[in-house]
């Protein structure tokens, strides 16, 4: 019995990750709970998984303890602070960081120095802090488990073989929704049309970071520090079929590449039960039923915030943090029908052209660059 | 610097493998080479790697030492005796067992009991007698690393995963020059045509085998042995691209693949360098240039060679040997014009049906079993 924990529990990967949690009961025990202002759906979910403790957004907390029936023993707490309880609860062993985005980074922080175990889904805080986090894990003793499927393919790919062997990393992409859309289509894409994935189920601000090939950008500086590798080695594939989530290539010409169904379960059950494998009920990828794979390179005209997010980590410093940061801002803006799709990425550009390059070395310059990034990216869009 | 011998130098296998150690000529030194007639190749590489001992056909030992310059020290040794001697010297490490067909597994199996490693080509050696030479090897604490390139895609696919959560093994096969062939053409089919396979470079009875499936048959056979897989875990897809080869299957529903370029060295330079890769100089896959991957069930009323291997190995007991030394017996025919392509198939299930199932415990009863197969084809074929 493993005692789990999940920020983001009423999020995508959260729910995926109760399901898998659900499917093998007799191997984890959920003790906290994180979310933010889905109270409906946590009710269920405290009902169902018994924590000890869950949290929820500042100022819900009387509210969603007024939902709950008497009979259901939970502490119930709030913030940013309850955030940071619920992370570092002493009878956790693992933590599940599936917050979307930046506010994922204090309390996946808080967790490895708490000695907690961290199955990471959420890439924002390696880009931001990434050095920071994988230092402190290692220092700890901490494993750092990628929950993204193209992460847990590349681990999946390197378990057993040498690292010195490694010649470069392969992440694909699906491409997205708008793969084949001409660059004057593209100005008119909606919200709707950039959410509807062709492949895979996730949460809005994923799904929009996929439309605009950021998500891949992101994952390559995941990758990076995830694995250690340098970002010159992380390439970047569109697979429009998403069952080849990551290649490694050896020194020798051999490539080692994970597949499977589309399905997130796939890679959280790994996370979980690392070095061993669940017996989870997602559904089969059959190559007979597939018609055909494909590759081929990303568009970078089409798509430039792929090579933003290469720049960003290229150049290094506050860069990574700033992409983040703006990238955020102008996803919200996106979704609110206040900037369109094409502008995402030129806002983030030019949030990031304007940025005066202080170093992160402490967790307080690092959030002081967030502020200003995302201030920067509000106040440009408003000017719009 | 590891003391290799080669069974076989002069074949396809043979040859790619000194290509291999030519190219990282510091770690190894060729110590011991066994050939057949082929003199004039094996006096360069004589020549060339400069062995202690060498071994070739029958009765070819005085011609040989008279080809070589006094100045080359090399004990000439020949037949069946000089092949064990050189598989067994003193001085070597490893062994790449390289010969084709049965009259590899005499030699293979003496370089087992003398405490060498084995880089194994010779799939009939497994075939015939896997039992027997798995658990002599385990006995010693001998590794068997496979050479062809399914088995050593499969085993890149197995290290650093656990045994327990594998479901299945599926390895590939081009299809062979027929794959879109009607039954009514295969009956025409020429040796010039079956010898010329559309992706892989590979001797005479590889290339006939590949063109029946039979190879995929005995690879099955291979892989359950060399694996411990049972053989209704292990599955063929055709895959014309010859680009991934092999897919292990785990119970949470990943795939892990391994894919190269198709050529020999590859695999070779694995099984002779593991746990280390070597950089050998091989053309890489570049998966942007390739147009797709497909993968189809294989035609198993086209192609019964494949039915016939499973059939073998699944009813057990002499008949794998009855199968391999019947297959090898047709293929010759074949290949002499005395027999057609689809005949082969034929030929070996009249041979299985005909067998009367003594059980193979020894090695003497294993070679009367494969001298009973490879006469019963001959009669056969003789009468038709």
């Amino acid at each position: 019995m493993k005692n789990i924990i999940i920020l983001g529990s009423t999020g995508s990967i959260g729910r995926s990750t109760l399901e898998v949690v659900k499917q093998v009961q007799e191997r984890y025990k959920v003790t906290g709970l994180a979310a933010g202002s889905n109270l409906s759906l946590l009710r269920e979910q405290v009902r169902k998984f018994k924590p000890d403790v869950v949290s929820v957004k500042e100022g819900l907390a009387a509210k969603f303890r007024q939902m709950l029936p008497r009979s259901i023993k939970v502490e119930v707490v709030s913030g940013t602070e309850g955030l940071e309880k619920v992370a570092t609860l002493p009878q956790g062993e693992m933590v599940v960081s599936a917050l979307v985005g930046g506010v994922g980074l204090l309390p996946t922080l808080a967790a490895i120095r708490a000695g907690k175990n961290i199955a990471l889904a959420n890439k924002e805080c390696l880009v931001m802090a990434g050095e920071m986090i994988m230092a402190e894990a290692e220092k700890g003793g901490i494993k750092v488990l990628p929950i993204d499927s193209e992460h847990s393919a590349i681990f999946q790919c390197l378990v057993g073989h040498r690292k010195d062997d490694l010649r470069r990393i392969i992440l694909t992409a699906s491409g997205g929704p708008f793969l084949t859309y001409s660059q004057k289509k593209m100005t008119a894409v909606t919200p709707e049309m950039a959410l509807a994935h062709p492949n895979w189920q996730m949460g809005k601000k994923v799904s929009i970071d996929s439309a605009t090939l950021m998500n891949k950008g992101l994952e390559v500086i995941e990758a990076h520090y995830l694995f250690g590798v340098p970002v010159k080695q992380i390439e970047v594939y569109i697979h429009p079929q998403s069952s080849i989530h990551a290649f490694v290539e050896y020194i020798d010409g051999s490539l080692i590449a994970q597949l499977s169904y589309p399905d997130m379960k796939v890679p959280i059950a790994y996370a979980l039960s690392y070095p061993e494998r669940l017996p989870v009920s997602a559904p089969r990828l059959n190559l007979l039923e597939i018609e055909k794979l494909t590759f081929l390179a990303p568009d970078r005209q089409r798509f430039p915030a792929l090579d933003l997010a290469y720049r960003a980590i290229q150049e290094g410093g506050g860069l990574p943090i700033v992409l983040s940061a703006a990238n955020e801002v102008a996803v919200e803006a996106f979704l609110e029908r206040r900037l369109s799709f094409t502008q995402i990425a030129e806002i983030i550009e030019r949030v990031m052209s304007s940025y005066n390059r202080k170093e992160p070395q402490t967790l307080d310059v690092i959030l002081e660059i967030d502020r200003w990034g995302r201030e920067k990216a509000e106040g440009l869009i408003k000017n719009l």
